[in-house]
């Protein structure tokens, strides 16, 4: 991993406590335009998926760009993002009753879609609308590869479409809805795979149109997909979470470089006693346990003032950093800058951030924090 | 795993939003009196690390058991638990400087003990002491065996307690901590190990006493030596934090029963679409990515209601179970009790804890949840 400028140099030195989260808007800025610029090239909507900044700020932000919409996993983030968009799509099965309960009565006052994969999924959200008095827009979801949610079939998709479709008036069919989670090959290389989602989405549409059915909205996509939706020709809206920040799972896979990471963990150095490592003050209670997708082995985040370091081990507020390699190693009190693996789970421990800008350092809370229901 | 009666059906019924986090407070009960017995038998004191449930009410509890003193890891913590306590062991180096800080103005009010390994340490935290015009008791970091931190000898740890004993009023040299971190053995194999932690203490006091300094406290244990910690004879007190809970990292190392787990999540299936598993809505924004230390495949928590499930692959809201093996399969809206690998990060994921009885659930809120600094 090369060296790169640490634009974070200026929180660094100004920040009081550590560890602390903190986002370079000139590059979030960046990153927006450069997503929003290819989607609009290529004629397709944005929904930006929440979970990633989980702040009303950063929705404004991609709404700004020319977002047609936001995606949400939970009803707590809706209720949150229901102020920045009127068109919100909770990207998950609302099956238990509260959830569905409160999907319902926001439904009155903006457009609430749900992604919807089970019979009893359809039954229950329209039995919350009809109680709520509002109407509830159902994107059917299809398994295209990821084996996690979403039927199996066209066939299958069909079939929860005309129960839909039968539903009356507390639902509305809107579409179809996929995630291709598990396509994380370099961009260059995804256009197999994609491709047969595409034949597979096309399949559906046709059997739905065969009868008397229509999918207005076929919605899908990742950060790591995201350049290569153009493939999917079915596809109308694409989901990106993860672009506004990126982080080490997109870097190591390739789709961004390591200078358009826009979130860092400031970290104080607070032991050297143990020969040859050294302990930051990040544990998994800040960057979480997840290891880098592609690159498991490879440390649990990117040090930017050591390229070569590897954070070898975390406990809850500890994280075990090797130095072999580097140049040099850092004293008790320094401070260093670490790229998390993954984002989003990291911006969900955080109480707020710190915004900088190249002259100005404020602090914002992560207002959508939490919210599991 | 066998399967247990499960305490938390009341939960299950009368919840209304999942994935939520239910604690058995009779549970809780007999988890403290077990330990807090053991240790007084043995005249061990107790310092329990309320880093587990982050919460004063627990802290309370343990405090009513007979707790000598609490432990944090960080200082936001310490400033909550001030409120239950007034003997804070910060066990953590406090290194930056508004964790020093506060820190020291937190000595005003109470007495503060901080762990610490390194020569800046003394040094920063000295000064803190001094602006804020406290004392701040010192606790020299012995590294025993967990490679964590910790100076690694008695003679480093003679330095830094005679760097402290020369620091005047603002610093107290207290004593020796330890953290036997990576003894995960079953507690009868514990004997070598501990003896051999024993005799490195030993030596350190034994050094400290021929140059006229003495370890009055003596801190260490960890949950899972901490039935053993009458073998390490020089030991004042404990510091266990999992023991008011357990957790699936507690029942498979053999430290404790299934039926000790206090702190279940119930969670609801949200999706059986893809054959052959089924999607329940808790993935590790909820149990987190914390693998089992001693069996990591054996899956991200224990299932009780389908003890031959196996919860494979998280990602951020979706936990995917394989119910290979399992008589028969849950259906959609159907809820399952996870116990977590690791309950302590799951704790700082929450917003509030429900309380049960056996005839009662009420709220609580997790009031040192976050709190990085």
């Amino acid at each position: 991993m090369d060296r790169m400028v640490n634009k974070f140099e200026l929180a660094k030195a100004e920040l009081v406590a550590t560890p602390s989260l903190v986002v370079d808007l000139p590059t979030v800025e960046k990153n927006l335009n450069r997503l929003h610029g290819y989607a609009a090239e290529h004629g397709l909507n944005v929904r930006p998926h929440t979970k990633t900044h989980k702040s009303r700020y950063f929705a404004e932000l991609q709404v700004d760009h020319g977002s047609y919409g936001l995606t949400v996993a939970k009803v707590g983030e809706a209720e949150v993002m229901a102020h920045v968009s009127n068109d919100i799509l909770i990207a998950y099965p609302a099956i238990d009753p509260e959830r569905r309960r409160r999907a319902a009565e926001l439904a009155r006052e903006c457009t609430v879609r749900v992604a919807v994969d089970s019979q009893y999924g359809v039954t229950a959200l329209a039995a919350a609308a009809e109680k709520a008095g509002s109407t509830i827009g159902i994107l059917v979801d299809l398994n295209v590869d990821s084996n996690r949610t979403g039927v199996a079939t066209p066939a299958d998709a069909l079939q929860l479409a005309q129960q839909v479709s039968q539903a009356g008036k507390s639902l509305r069919l809107d579409g179809i809805f996929f995630y291709p989670g598990q396509i994380w090959a370099p961009a260059d290389q995804q256009g197999e795979s994609l491709q047969a989602v595409d034949a597979l989405l096309a399949e559906t549409i046709a059997l739905w149109e065969s009868h008397g059915l229509t999918a207005g909205i076929v919605s899908g996509g990742s950060t790591p997909t995201a350049y290569q939706s153009h493939l999917v020709r079915s596809q109308t809206e694409i989901r990106p979470g993860t672009y506004v920040f990126n982080d080490m799972n997109t870097v190591r896979a390739g789709f961004c470089e390591l200078d358009e990471c826009a979130a860092a963990i400031i970290c104080t150095v607070v032991s050297t006693a143990v020969p040859g490592k050294c302990v930051i003050d990040a544990g998994n209670k800040t960057l979480t346990s997840d290891r880098n997708v592609l690159h498991p082995d490879s440390g649990h985040g990117h040090v930017i003032e050591y390229p070569q370091a590897r954070i070898v081990r975390l406990s809850e507020e500890h994280g075990e950093v090797d130095f072999a390699g580097c140049d040099a190693l850092p004293r008790v009190g320094d401070r260093v800058t670490v790229i998390p693996n993954h984002i989003c789970p990291c911006v969900n421990l955080q109480d707020r951030f710190y915004l900088q800008t190249p002259e100005t350092i404020q602090t914002l809370d992560v207002d959508a924090r939490g919210m599991l229901s």
